[in-house]
C-alpha cells in the first residue's frame, strides 16, 4: 500500500458507502419488485451484495486494504498487518461511510435520509448466526490473505452471497454495517435495540477466531521444529 | 494496444452492439417469461447484462480498451490514457454500435427495428441514481485500472449486476446506452424525453469523479513529499 | 497441448457429454421445480449451463482445447490453430459425446434414452438469433484467444449465460448440441425438422465471422505498415 | 503444502463444517422464503453452495488441499498426491466436520442439533445421478489439477452449482456430506436408509474414474513413445 494516509481513509469511506448503498438499495428494489416472494427479494439482495463486494474490494484493496469493516480492521491489526495507529481513523471512516451510503440509497429511492428500522432481529439463533458468520468471514480473509491475497475479492464476495442464505440473520458480520442498517426502515433494516447484541456477537466471533489463528500459527511453528510431518520424517532418514 | 485504428473502432462498434443486444434482448425475454413477476425479469436482465459485460470486456479490452461508453472514453482521455484525437471516433462508434445492437435485439424477437419507448423514468431520485451509479462505475474503472487492470472485466460486470438493483434507475450509466434504449419500447426502454436528463446526470457524475481523482492523485503526491504517513515518519527517525 | 491424440478425442467426447447432460438435465429439473414460471426454469437452465461451461473448459482446455462444438473446431482450423487432419475426429467425438450426454441426462431423470422433441423453434427471428449468437461466441473466443486465452473459460461461460436470455432461440450455437437436443422431448428440446435450419444459421454465422477475422487481421497488418495510427505518426516526427 | 499435520486436519474439519452449514442452512432459508416455489429454493441452495465452495477452497487449498470429501481424498491418494498415511485422519476430520456443520446450521435456525431426515431419495435414477455426478467432479479436479490448480476453486464451485440442477439427486457427491445430511430433516436432508446406496454409487464413480485416469495417463505415455500424433510425425521427416 503506497497510498497516502488521506487517500487510504477516503478509500475506506467510499468503499463503505457504496457497500451500504448496495445492501440497502438492492433490498429496497428487491422487495418492491418481488411481488411478495421474499425468496426472490433475498436472491436479488444476496447476488447484488456479493457482486458489489467483488467490485469494491478489487477497486480499493490496493489503496486501503478494502476492509470496510471495523471487525476486519481489528483482526488485521491483531495480526500485525494494519498499524494500530491507523485503526481509529479506519473505523471512523467506515462508520461515516456506512451512514453516507444508507443516506444515498434512501435518496435514490425517494425515502427519508434516515428513519429507524422496526424490523426485529433478536434471539439466540440470530446471535449465534452472527458469531458463526464472523468466524467464517475472518477465516476466509486469513486463509486467502496468507497464500493468495489476489483472490480475496472473489472469496469474500462469494462468502457473503452464501452467508446471506445459510445464516438466520442473513449475515451482517460488520459493526458499521449493523449500526447503519438500524437507520433504515427497509428490507435490510434492523431495530436499533437489536444492533447492540449483533455487534457483540460479531466482536465475540472476532476474538475467538483471532485466538484460533494464534494457535494455528504456533502449531505450525512447533511442528515444523519437531519434524512431526510424515514427509519431513521420511526425508530425515 | 497494438491494434490499428480501424480495428479499435470496429471493436468499440461491435462491443457496444453486443452490449445493447444483451441489455434489450434479455429485458424482452425476461419480461416475456417472468409471468408478471418483475423481480424475476430484473434478475434475468441484471445477470445477463453483467455476464455479457464480463465476456465483452475480456474480448475487446486488449484491442480498444473496451469502453463501449462515451463517459468512460471522456474520463479516460481526461486522465491522459486515451488520446484526445481518438475520442470523437470512439464516441461515434459507440453510438452507432448501440443503435445497431438495439436493432439486432428487436429483429431477434420479431419486433420493429426501432420504436420509441413510452416508459417514464424521471424525477430527482432517478437522476440522483444515475449520478451515484456513474461515480461508482468510474471509481471501479479507476481503482482497478491503476493496480490490477486484468480484473476490470470482472469488476465492471459485477458492479453493473449490483447497480441494476441498488439504484432506482437500474443504472444506465452510459450516454450511448441511454439514447439507444430510447428507441426500444420494451422492458429496458426509456422515454426519449427522459433520456436527456439521464445523460446530463451521467456527465455530471463523470465531471465530479474526475475532479475527485485529481484531488486523490495530488493528495498522494503531496503526502509522499511531506512524509505525513505514519510508517514513513517512523522510518525517518 | 502435449496430450496424445487418443486423449484429446476422449476429452472432446467427455466434455461434450457433460455439456449436454448439463443443458438437458438442468432444463428438466428447472421445468419440474419452477411451478409453471418459465422465467425461473430458464434462470436455472442458463446459470447451470454457464457454470458447467466454466468447469468443463477449465478442465479440458489444456488437453483438447475444449471446443465441444463443430463450429468452433471449424473456425479454429480456418485460423490455422487446429490441424485440419484433426477436424473429422474432433467433430465425430463431439456428436457422439453430445448424444451420450443427452442419454445420460434422460437416464438420470428416469426418461427414455432418446425421444424426439416436439418443441417448435422456427421462423426468421429464431434463425437470425442463432446467426447473431454465433457471431458473438466466435468473437469472444477469437478476442480472448489472441490476448488472454486463460480467460476463455470465464468469457464463454458468461457469454452463454447471457445469450440464453438475449436471443429468441436461447442460443444453441453448436451443431452437435442442436442435433442432440432434437432427441430430447424436454425443456431444452428442438423438433428434428427445425434442427437443420438452426445448424445452417450457425454455419452461416461462422462463415461470416471468419471473413471478419481475416479482414481485421489484414487491416491490422496494413495500417501497421502505413503508420496510420496517431501515436505512430507522432513518433515518426 | 507447508502446513503442519495438525493445521491440515483443522483445515479439513473447518472446511467441511462450513460446507455443510452452507448446504443445510441455505436449504432451510431457501425453503422458508420461497413461498412454496421449490425452483426458487433450489436456486438459492445451488448458488449459495457453489459460492461457499469457491470461498472455502480458496481459503483452505493452500493448507490441506481443501478436499472436504472422502472420495476426493481417496482419488487423490490413488494418484499419489496425498500420502496414504494421511487418509484416515483426513476422512475422520471430514466426517466430524460435516456433522459439526449440520449441528451449527440447525442451531442457527433454532432447530434440534440432529434429527433424522424423512426425505426419500432412492431408485436407480438417483443412484445413476450420483455415479455420473462423481465422474464429473473427479474429472474437473483431475483436469484442473494437472494444468491449472489455481482454477480449482472456481471450477469446483461452478461444477457443483450446475450439478445441483442437472442431476436428479441434486449431486451429493460426497460420502461425508451424505451421512451428515441424513441427520437433518430439512430441505437438504436424505433418509438414513438411502444414504448407504448413495455412498456406494459415489464410491463406484470414484473407482471407475480412477481407472479412466490410469488409462488416459498410459495412453499419453504410449503415444508419445510411438509418435502417433500428426504433428510429431510431420516433424520427424
Amino acid at each position: 500500500m503506497n497510498s497516502s494516509w488521506r487517500v487510504r481513509l477516503t478509500a475506506e469511506f467510499l468503499g463503505s458507502a457504496f457497500l451500504l448503498a448496495a445492501i440497502v438499495g438492492s433490498g429496497i428494489m428487491g422487495e418492491r419488485l418481488a411481488g411478495g416472494n421474499i425468496g426472490i427479494a433475498l436472491l436479488a439482495n444476496s447476488v447484488a451484495t456479493g457482486a458489489a463486494l467483488v467490485a469494491l474490494i478489487l477497486t480499493f484493496a490496493p489503496i486501503s486494504g478494502a476492509h470496510f469493516n471495523p471487525a476486519v480492521t481489528l483482526a488485521d491489526a491483531m495480526q500485525g498487518r494494519t498499524e494500530w495507529c491507523a485503526v481509529p481513523g479506519y473505523i471512523a471512516c467506515q462508520f461515516a461511510g456506512a451512514f453516507a451510503g444508507v443516506a444515498a440509497a434512501h435518496l435514490m429511492f425517494g425515502l427519508p435520509v434516515f428513519f429507524a428500522s422496526h424490523r426485529a432481529r433478536s434471539g439466540a439463533a440470530q446471535l449465534f448466526s452472527e458469531f458463526i458468520a464472523m468466524l467464517g468471514l475472518q477465516l476466509v480473509i486469513w486463509g486467502c490473505g496468507r497464500a493468495r491475497p489476489s483472490a480475496i475479492p472473489f472469496a469474500v464476495g462469494a462468502y457473503i452471497t452464501a452467508a446471506y442464505w445459510f445464516t438466520a440473520s442473513t449475515s451482517f458480520v460488520n459493526p458499521a454495517v449493523t449500526l447503519a442498517r438500524a437507520a433504515s426502515d427497509t428490507f435490510a433494516g434492523i431495530r436499533p435495540m437489536d444492533a447492540g447484541p449483533f455487534i457483540m456477537a460479531q466482536l465475540a466471533g472476532t476474538a475467538v477466531v483471532s485466538a484460533v489463528f494464534r494457535w494455528l500459527d504456533s502449531a505450525n511453528a512447533n511442528e515444523n521444529l519437531s519434524a512431526e510431518r510424515p514427509e519431513v520424517r521420511a526425508g530425515a532418514g
